[in-house]
């Protein structure tokens, strides 16, 4: 080992879910949309100036956090934007996590959590889910140095109920409590109209599920302006430009057309609700999911052997090979089409 | 101040050059290439199809990689990129950057150094630049916990030979030296062969300024593949999905045509040579710059009031209000035509 390694900060990296690129695969391993941005996306993309890339893009992101702030009916200083909800979410750790107490999570949840926990040397703590996978809001009470949980957890698709979000968020009145909605456009109730209740809550979502544009790394929380200023001094101490000027002219496109986003929102937990009704006539077991992805384990054939004979069909599910969900397959939500592909594989698969 | 804000990381924010927005400007305040990006750019932008921005990019940003280590000749395992040069450098603070020793670097520098070094609470030292603000190379042999400096240096625009810059690496084996070469395109020679030379070497460059793509954020950095690797598995810990589809689009474009970048870099080089002259002719001051702007005072006038003069006239330029470099202006490299403005109003304003 040369000397200079002895001051290297080494980390167990986050691994990312595949990104298989087989001729004509269905993938439903990583929550994309199955449906195109909004046709305005589209537009300015065609009409975007080559030429103005040489200039640098507006730090402050104007323009994007603006038409978010107007989407959601809430102030532009109530809102910051990241390359994905990914580097929201590292700003956030790296801005308020600095207690030497150590932060809450669930022991099953996004599994970047204790990646940045560890990378940054956060002290950190996680609570069981309970045998059905819910949250028990009690074990978010005690002393911490700051709470953090996705709603609709991740990877099991399950809700917690405002007034339960409300009860974490009032127990911990002295450090900040983030809220990750990456999928609550899919059927849960957001935690946004509390951020004005409450000072220390910061509410987290993405344009990579619900507004279809992962390929461009749009994040976005919201939070009081207090909050909000912290982590942009933070951002501007990181990386004054983060967002492209694409990402903010696209981002912008995408979040502007309400009508195109309700569509395909009930398009696919209409498909969804379809999938479920299916899966469970194929004997899979799963909580009520209200995100883009069910969470399933099946009767009598061990998850990891369905996930290879759907892999050898060209279906991509993600499998997670991880204490207590070891036997799960997380199934994104595709088209209608892709589901009754992949209903129609596993009941050949199941022989039902 | 709430309970919470006791935790909170607080940081003197980076203030990025301001990014005017007026009608027919001459904007010379930021160093962006006066010409457009490479005419494969605008191509592929017209050809991009929207539908696949609901898709994640690849992770390990394969393409763009690609063509950055078939550019240089060198390997894809010796290639980081990042979201621009700051996120680079950002990643390379953290991952490098770790002794308890103090990490050296000029007092007249970029001046996002030690703001990194505050906010991740990295140690550092500055070392004075000589009389004509010049790195004194000897000023970085001592123990450090790791040397970076930009050359050609900001904002100076004073380059250090390349065996200079090998003596700095050479005496400091035990820790990480970044070289950080934003502007080596435009006259400097870069120190890129080092790399396979010394294990300890990380040089960083960006598509900012002589690839004319400021707009969409990209930077890279190159080293052993022992570097490179210690920084990715940071920056999957931070976020695997750095870079846009539209980045890797882009910037794969942009470096592929090498025609084109010498053109318009011998064109930036020729004009800047012609002010280089021009300002002489009025009275200013500045070393031999080799980069894509140029640092000067005047004789007679302060340098805010010239500033001041030529806001007025619809032309912007940096002033730093900042010890031993308040009486300078950082005047960016734009087309011929807008530095013949800049100099008839100069003259104007002069009296010459």
């Amino acid at each position: 080992m040369e000397n200079w390694e002895s001051y290297v900060r080494k980390v167990v990296p986050y691994v990312p879910g595949e990104q298989p690129k087989q001729e004509g695969m269905i993938k439903l391993n990583t929550n994309e949309n199955p449906y195109p941005p909004a046709p305005g996306v589209a537009r300015a993309l065609a009409e975007m100036d080559a030429e103005k890339l040489r200039l640098y893009p507006e730090p402050d992101c104007g323009m994007l956090v603006d038409a978010i702030a107007e989407y959601y009916g809430i102030e532009s200083s109530e809102v910051f934007v990241g390359v994905g909800s990914d580097d929201v979410l590292a700003m956030i750790f790296l801005t308020f996590f600095n207690s030497p107490k150590p932060i809450l999570f669930p022991d099953i949840t996004y599994s970047f959590y204790d990646v940045w926990a560890d990378m940054q040397r956060i002290p950190y703590e996680t609570r069981a889910l309970d045998d059905d996978f819910c949250i028990r809001k009690e074990d978010y009470y005690g002393e911490n140095g700051g709470v953090i949980f996705p709603n609709p957890n991740a990877p099991t698709g399950l809700l917690l109920g405002l007034s339960e979000v409300e009860d974490i968020v009032a127990h911990n009145r002295d450090v900040v409590v983030v809220v990750d909605e990456a999928y609550i456009d899919f059927g849960g109730v957001s935690a946004l109209p509390l951020i004005r209740k409450y000072d220390n809550l910061l509410v987290v979502q993405t344009f990579s599920k619900s507004r279809s544009l992962a390929g461009m790394r749009v994040g976005f929380a919201m939070g009081n302006p207090k909050l909000i200023g912290y982590i942009n001094d933070v951002k501007y101490s990181f990386n004054s430009y983060t967002m492209s000027r694409a990402a903010l002219l696209l981002g912008t496109e995408a979040i502007r057309d309400r009508k195109y986003f309700e569509e395909t929102k009930a398009k696919i937990i209409e498909t969804r609700e379809w999938t479920k009704r299916e899966l469970q006539r194929l004997g899979f077991v799963f909580g009520d999911s209200k995100s883009n992805f069910i969470f399933a384990s099946h009767g009598e054939r061990p998850a990891r052997e369905i996930f290879e004979a759907l892999r050898e069909k060209n279906i991509y599910v993600r499998y997670f090979n991880k204490k207590r969900i070891d036997n799960h397959l997380r199934i994104s939500i595709g088209t209608q089409a892709e589901m009754e592909t992949l209903i129609r594989c596993l009941a050949e698969y199941l022989n039902r």
